[in-house]
């Protein structure tokens, strides 16, 4: 019987949530800087390096700028200098055998390649989706309070024309436990008022207001389209207990009928908890994203947990890759390792044919998302 | 070294929590809605069977009705219609070589097999526990709210002239969030009238109210009898996180010396945190149940993980099946496979003698639910 | 390639949290009380031998002793009296290879051998941490509520000039949900006062005083040393929900910069968790200490389980072995071997040379302990 390596690398593989490379000269704190979800350098004699993703990237990376695995930081990131942002951005993206980018743009996007430049990259589709609430700050800069939520809905719906789906980070901006009910527009506008009052003068908007989070949740489920959530694990400014997806529960009940979809990314440690919500729930999907990348060599058994409950056909590969092309290589490659074994050993246990094995693969890696996103 | 597989199907195996199975005939749908937590049919174009149920299921199931393994859900739905349901219930259940049933009979009494036909079909012994919010609901319809307490504890009191003991899906009504003391006589009258009073008139009655459950509850554990919880993985009638079992911690402690005995059933995905309950607490005893067949070929993992801090004397095995005969078969062959693997395992690792791993399968498959259910 | 078990018991092993052993004969009862986190004896017709734990005794501890593994548990019992329990505590602490203890002296003291009696016994080097709560109730004792922040004060640093450090056990005093800011001196004492006065006289005095617990967090970090927390496991007085680790994210982030560094012990089932917090926090630093001896023959997994997250320089070892020596052997021969099985299945996996693996083991093993602990 062929093992699951040798035909996964074959198949599409449609990266459903991701952002774009930086593309100029990166030194070493700079490169560490996007190796971790930490924000802080690493304690005096120690580095990022000495992780999961460090190791997974010493691992798999250097060969593709061709040094030897395990060549030393210094080396790689010498060499990585030597050949340039864009040579090393174009080598990594293609290397990885994504054919699908589906783009957030919401997060430092001056500093990042723009979906058209991406797919140039990488030789690959690209498509995007928008974060609510950038969109919300952004509207919240230029219209009065009482003519947010107008105006909120007008750029949304002018969004939507490109966009393929909509983004919430309200994981970082105090979590889930929220009403599930959608707001009145007259509470928007109090609480835009509010918003707008307490934000100190001359700096960005940052909405964190629970009132105006559940308004852009509500018109983007009212518009029916996919509604990717942040879910757990990210960085410092992330209360953990506070996004755990189980908190939604009652959102996703009374979102029920409406047409959205739900996309709960990365969702560890709760990617257990995000497979229930994906077994019960029809509008409910879910990936271990960015856990893959950062549990590196350890990632096959996370992705081997997110599909016990998940349905096959509700569960989806992304990278969250942002800044360092390699995180877009490390993603695949480790996805598609880490279902192999899975597949593999199920397989061996239970007589699973490989026409199954490659048809759950697909639904998997590219026609799961292909269904959600259209 | 014999491997486990060799002497644990040999074993005794009591399956101390499930249910009736189905016995007309099931088309399509009906048979999809009985391999599901989910209340709704799968998304067009994809299918329940695509999850590690269905495909455990076709694996496992095909051959005992004369099929390939892996044969199409359709052409498994035909050769079950052929043989018809008595013929595949008792194929099916008598596979799953099963010795004794502990039987929950307070969910859809009337689609279901009684206790006595289920010991027939199965030719395996069966005994019965009663669900207390079944009981609670059926004496509010018939009694003022002044007698419920009364009325109930008759009822209940005649129910233990046979069942073995209770059950309480309080996780599906509301949650573990409970006052953990015993309400008084009053509270319990106010709170049935409060009950009733809120109860569409002309439907049957819901048992949600707190007082009332934790009446049924006390009412259980003031009689020393074995006391079933539903606790984790459900349906999505559950607020999951509001199932965690260290919810009842208190509980627990003040229900210490009563004589009463906890079974968490299933668990999932808090079976560490019921595993630390039953290793401190001498008077909790857990499974992972209805997870066993739902996580299907990753089981494995689930069942050794439930045995990291669970005391040996304290783990057993339930199937949670309902419905459809293919769960007792799935949920014995993946819980023998599961434990069987996890002792291999451990055995490899340390040398366990196989005398030591075969008495402490039979403590997990049979002992231990013989000694608490007596 | 030679797999890790061949050099990883030659690396010096720092256990950085534990306590004394008991140097008493010790009869069936009180030998079943100290290898069990339950407080009471097992069932009726079972025993503490027969969990994860028990197993790996009878595998591992039996041949120190000259006897054969799986010895049962009488024959294994008389022998350790036959020896004496210096000699037995000598011949274990010895085996475990176990260069440095940091012992925990706060808990039962008068019952247990100082730390120069253990480095005596076990040949390794011995530091000591205090228990905050323990000098909290002595201060208490000795002085006026209005003088107790000063006395608190003064005890603490005179117990730092030998101490490398202190520990909190918070978890069994009410557990997390606690304000994250240091109290006043005003609040400090009156809640002084409410404590004297609330406790019932002639008993000593047992800190829950949420105010006077984060006085003595404060006073800790004010001193920037290790700060060890009970974290998750423990005995039934835990309420396991309220010790989740991300409860006290904000008093990570306010002690940022302080110099403090905390130290997660134990952590299950939140050791996934704690590997975010180590991940994205600069000064936290855990481990899975207690939970690797219960989990016996399967911690291989829980220990694999805590570096997905945790950088490679922030995990470190512990037994939080406590009365019998068996638990320190037990912790190092478990760690060791879960590390061993983790690094050659990364290896295998992704390549990593042997330096490498090497270089990583001694940060776990010893080097990461001696960084933060001076």
């Amino acid at each position: 019987m062929p093992t699951s390596t040798e035909w996964l690398t074959g198949l599409d593989l449609v990266d459903h949530h991701c952002h774009g490379v930086v593309e100029s000269d990166l030194d070493r704190a700079e490169f560490e800087d996007l190796i971790t979800e930490s924000d802080v350098p690493a304690p005096p004699g120690t580095t990022h390096f000495d992780t999961q993703l460090g190791l997974s990237l010493r691992a798999h990376c250097p060969p593709v700028l061709d040094l030897p695995a395990f060549a030393s930081p210094e080396d790689y990131l010498d060499r990585r200098t030597e050949l340039g942002a864009y040579e090393v951005n174009q080598r990594l993206l293609r290397a990885s055998g994504i054919t699908d980018y589906v783009l957030e743009t919401g997060y430092r996007p001056g500093d990042i390649l723009s979906p058209a430049q991406m797919g140039e990259r990488g030789a690959a589709r690209s498509a995007e989706v928008v974060r609510l609430e950038f969109l919300a700050e952004q509207v919240a800069a230029e219209h009065e309070p009482a003519d947010f939520l107008e105006a909120f809905r007008a750029r949304l719906d002018h969004a939507l024309t490109t966009a393929v789906g909509v983004k919430s980070v309200a994981a970082y901006r105090g979590g889930f436990e929220l009403d599930p009910t959608p707001p009145t527009g007259e509470e928007v506008t109090r609480a835009v008022e509010r918003w707008l009052a307490d934000s100190p003068p001359g700096r960005s908007l940052r909405l964190t207001d629970p009132v105006v989070i559940r308004a852009g949740w509500w018109e983007a489920i009212n518009r029916s389209v996919p509604v990717q959530l942040h879910v757990g694990y990210g960085d410092p400014h992330v209360d953990l207990h506070r996004t755990n997806p189980l908190l939604l529960t009652d959102l996703f009940r009374k979102a029920r009928g409406s047409g959205a979809r739900f996309l709960l990314l990365h969702c560890y440690p709760f990617h257990r908890e995000a497979g229930y919500l994906a077994h019960v729930f029809e509008h409910i999907y879910c990936d271990v994203g960015l856990a893959v990348n950062y549990t590196g060599a350890q990632s096959a058994q996370v992705i081997a947990e997110s599909l016990e409950l998940t349905p096959f056909h509700k569960a989806l590969f992304s990278s969250d890759a942002f800044g360092a092309s390699e995180l877009f290589h490390l993603g695949a490659v480790l996805f598609r390792r880490g279902l192999g074994e899975a597949l593999d050993r199920w397989a061996a246990a239970d007589g699973w044919p490989v026409a199954e094995q490659e048809r759950i693969a697909r639904l998997v890696c590219s026609e799961n998302a292909r269904r959600v996103y259209g």
